[in-house]
């Protein structure tokens, strides 16, 4: 962890010019009718869990580069996840991934508590095979044509379960890389059939508090189909399991042009909407960091989630989910967790009323511009005001790169040699 | 119409080849232990109906080029509905567009006696707006903010819905363009839930034993959201309104790379598969030929029909929806028709017991190569050869321009001059 | 027009508060070294050419549903067009559109001097067939098998140019909607050289001081191949023409997911940079008004601009070119210019010292960083401030709608009723 | 290898059916002027090479499954080529990667001829590092902004043509996977003109009768931007290198809708196509087997090259790179190399003449239809007969699964266990 000091230290010559900067925003803001205060508070309360794995360097098929220090297990993570919310607060929970993540949870809560973090939703893995493992998962799991695989891949996310109630978590998702590379390889209608039977049998093992999330990808790693290609099957499913099933929004898993905020809004229409894994993307499921490609796409979510926010059981597990390839992740996580608060921000400044109010007459051009007079407005000084009151870093990054943290746990973690190999 | 007598010559010229043709492929088949005359029985069961509008020349917000002999109204249109299905013996049903084809319904019945056909779903229109309509749909239709606006929108689907029981219809298309062209212009959830309100209004106009079609469509004429964009908004809507409510599916209304036969998978599944709207596309909804661009996916999606045929309670209205911009279109449903007829009967020759053995032990490579097998095979002497049968003809362009029709008909229709303006 | 005095009014009571928010700017901008006057006056110089044809209501090929006061003509269009550089000061020139806007050479510099505005490049048309025209481009223009029909697309290229030296244009703009909608329709290389031969034919007619400008489009109105789909293709032949030929880049012509951005950088290291169409879209070539999709991506455009301004030559056309289909255009064009001058404020005060020295050791997180600081930069108040200086308006949309010009000129030019047909 | 009397045992019992087919195939295309005895030389003398790489099971960064029998090495790899010469007839050479292939020249000399191969072009690796690596490629290699490290890269490059002039190859392919995974990353520009400056050092080491083959993608490994993102930057940089230097076209490697047949006329026309990568995709960079998702697509790239076969200087590299993700690399090799080769048989039989006819009189409908007989036709016989005639199998998967050859090489190579690790 970081010294408090430290974080004083810098923040203290930073004070001056934020201060300024916030009266002059909120100033301007006051002349449209917002008050900056409560724009502060929301920022202050508004959280997103980091996912362990986000923690070390990714990569792709065809390399992984490591950087300095890369975490050696969960216990490594959770450090770098305790720094990361040390610096933003903005990221208190921990989403873990298992078997990667799997320990003893007395130590899973003793270390989370030292470091400041709970535990988020529990993520399982029946797309690769584990070492010990009796059945392959080379062509499915939870949907394989065959029992015993589906009973294993069922057994992994009941041990999920398990593990997630020894540590506090409330949900499941489950992501399954399960489909096909050549049309006529498998039954689409049979593979989703036994996709629905074995989520039934996890979902029956789901104690009465938790939830379960359902994730779906259009492609990849499967790339000609995908059992839970898209919103409608995930919500098929969901609808299938029952109340405690909920469907989770990857921004990155949906086919070119497709508009995102709507699904968000049908989802929260259908009663279905779980939460969602963030990340930018250009191209495919490219696990950018969050809010660096697209923007404004970002602030539209959130736009549906804020005009929406009302909406009777509504609550909603807010999750990074990236691949960090040519920055120090503890970095690219703080920027993300910020760029991710700075959408909900800058949504939450909307005029809704004059927006309501343009909408009603079809006035298009003004009903447009009051949506962008919330994403241009330049909200730092409210993230910035809000880490400071909370104990956080003004500037987030400098603050890190300042610490020396990198340097100082490479100095533990042993070097990483190589480029992963690659697979090609 | 087209003389009998002038089919029969032109079939006499072909008969001798085609006959040694459909024994050849009879032969090969039966070593593969396909009986070709269950195929070409199945090839003359199956029937696709003609959209009305079809058979004007199509054209682009840029302009529209039309032709010679373009039909003055609905009866030149069932004029050139019945050529197609006399020359295809595939075609034995016309879908009504209104106010475009509006007309007394004893003369349609009457029209369509004649020409031998019979009428399948009707479709709304309230996408334009009429010459003398007191509400403009700029704005939307039945999910416009104004009430009266939407009652409009509801009283003209009623009203298809009368016009189709005089004539013999039994079921209604609904597909509109509401939407909206800037982020912010409505309510993503406000304007979904007007929809819903109008759609039941018209649901609880439906008679018995009809059926509604909520078609959706990704984008266009809308360019930044669409109410009904994409499968999973048209099955909650399906779902919402009850038993008679089915989803339509148009090949061309997708996300690129989005897999089509899944959505189709999925939808049986669900009881809410209606049926299609055929075409072709490769980069919007271009509207182009069925199984002119990617014949592949056109046999996938028959694979999937074919594979769940015994499914309880399908039955599907096929459909041809197309804009035939650089052909006559006449022949250009001619040729899709049978390309449509094709993918069928390829799909219909798969060995499906093979495939569902390699499939059951993983064995993709010769799963695929089995569900290739049938696209592969030339089926064009079962599809002559159900025409011939059908007596139609075994080369119906051919035979078509044979015929001298266009030629006929141009000099009864007047010719349209200029480029139909164009719009950009 | 509108009268100076109105304007001055209007201005009157937003000055105070700019001249604060300009003032507050300044000082953040001042911390981190930036001269806010500066960007003021790069902002004052900017300038972006208008379509002519925006101003007039636009439509899809389903309907078109004209506002209030169309413009009847080009004589109209240029009212509106020195209305929008009234109240934008950003948009001096108008792009003329031939055979829409054919008039008196001595008119059309009468009316261009009285509204304040001079002339832009010329754009040809032959993707549609005017009424008295001999040879129809159904098939194609200046790529047509028939060499009458391309001597007709020649000839009246050369007649564009003949009338944009009567009134000072210096560039002809090319576009042709000419391709196949069927694979197997034409010869993509014949086709091809056809093209060539016949712009070889325009350029040899090129006074020796004008651009001619190759403008690519991925598909649309051809929907299986367009003879200049893209960059690639237009840089070829540009390459083919000679020195005066170069690219025009339209933002919406392009493949899904395509980094335009890229496109600009490699055509101005070819040399071949010509200009800009700018739009925004989400799905095709929506046409939709600049800025209001993805803000991000027109400032990405800029950013690449602003990084080469100094290449030697580089001399862009900017123009805007939309299709308003739900707002008043003029208020579009309002908005869109001011939104270009947006994106290129912001890339004008992207710390690029600090930039480049991220880049060059791969600080990959802080060089993308920096770059962001210049979007996420409320550059309002210079914008603002520079249209003050220039006796334009703070605010113009509010400006235009309190001026009454709309309902002004709605009583002089009639209704337009219906929806235009449509196409389908 | 397998035993030659194997392969004719299990050929003899085919040939009769074989020659059945063949003999109704013959009398069918005799009636349409076409002599399949011409078809069945072109069959045969039509070879695509092998990549060493794709004889190992593939994967994605999120897994790999290994199969049985994994080769160890470049002797292993060449051994599984064999086969598949052996069974297919139609892949007489095989393309290495360096530094996976790196062997002694005389031992790869030796043990290819003693399989039946040669070698096609050279592959250098410089998205990879390698264990004993001074520089690094995570940000880059041939366009990386430190001098040192885009050295190492050229001299990497230059090793392979050392490689390769040693054991007969006469090209070397260029794929870098350098660009930015955030907006601001790099200097496009800048970073454009280092990767061309390096390519010149290459360039310049080329010996007289080689070529240097640029192989563009649109993304992954980077994710917001590459170098050589497309066909237009790759004609660049083979324009700027000179008349050695030519494109290579990967089929997956371009934006979702792209016409890839339009690039290869293009190339052609602008003399710098080199040849291909071949292999099918429905989302992204996919790498599944070829003429396994969109047929149609792989037979109108053959189009191009048949109707332009006899461009002066034409002469392409053809050669498959796929990923086998779920099969045995050696049966998919088998049977794309079949596809590719059925796509060039029915491309070859198109009745040129009659298109032509078609295409000048803008009969579209008739032109499409002829270029889709030669699609339709099922050339099965002559593929067969043609690998008869070779001394290879009539059904060569079925042949290589009889032979054992898997289970054998199984016993020898150690098996891989886990899968992979994965990346994410």
């Amino acid at each position: 962890m970081i010294e408090e000091s430290m974080i004083e230290a810098a923040n203290a010559t930073l004070e001056a010019d934020l201060d300024a900067d916030y009266a002059g925003l909120g100033a301007r803001l006051a002349r449209r009718g917002v008050d900056i205060e409560k724009l502060t508070a929301r920022a202050m309360s508004f959280g997103v869990a980091i996912p362990s794995w986000g923690t070390g360097t990714g990569g792709t098929r065809f390399a992984r580069f490591p950087g300095a220090g890369e975490p050696r297990g969960i216990m490594d993570k959770l450090d770098d996840c305790g720094v990361i919310h040390q610096l933003t607060g903005a990221t208190p929970r921990v989403s873990l991934h298992i078997p990667w993540d799997k320990a003893e949870p007395a130590l899973l809560l003793e270390k989370a508590e030292q470091v400041g973090l709970g535990f988020d939703a529990m993520n399982s893995n029946t797309f690769q095979d584990q070492p010990d493992q009796p059945k392959s998962y080379k062509f499915g799991s939870l949907s394989h044509t065959d029992a015993l695989t589906r009973s294993q891949a069922i057994e992994h996310n009941l041990e999920c379960i398990e593990i997630g109630e020894a540590i506090g978590s409330k949900a499941l998702t489950v992501w399954i890389g399960d489909g096909s590379n050549f049309p006529g390889q498998t039954s689409l209608s049979r593979q989703f059939e036994r996709y629905l039977d074995s989520m039934k049998a996890i979902y029956s093992g789901l104690p009465d508090d938790w939830h379960i999330f359902s994730e779906h990808k259009i492609y990849e790693p499967a790339f000609y189909s995908t059992v839970v290609q898209d919103w409608g099957t995930s919500l098929m499913t969901a609808q299938e399991l029952g109340p405690k099933a909920q469907c989770l929004v990857d921004l990155g898993h949906h086919a070119p042009n497709v508009n995102i905020e709507m699904i968000v809004s049908r989802l929260i229409r259908a009663g279905k909407l779980g939460g969602f894994h963030f990340n930018d993307s250009k191209y495919g499921d490219d696990d950018l960091d969050s809010g660096t490609i697209e923007p404004f796409r970002l602030f539209l979510v959130f736009n549906e989630l804020v005009e929406l926010e009302d909406t009777p059981g509504l609550d909603l597990a807010h999750m990074i989910d990236q691949s960090h390839n040519v920055t120090d992740p503890i970095e690219s996580l703080i920027v993300s967790a910020c760029e991710i608060q700075r959408a909900y921000v800058q949504a939450s400044l909307v005029d809704r009323e004059a927006l309501e109010s343009y909408r009603e007459v079809n006035d298009a051009l003004m009903a447009a511009a009051t949506l962008r007079a919330g994403f241009r407005t330049d909200v730092e000084p409210i993230l910035a005001m809000a880490r400071l009151r909370a104990g956080a870093a003004i500037d987030p990054v400098a603050c890190y790169r300042r610490s020396g943290y990198r340097a100082r746990v490479a100095e533990k973690r042993p070097k990483v040699t190589g480029s992963g190999g690659g697979i090609v």
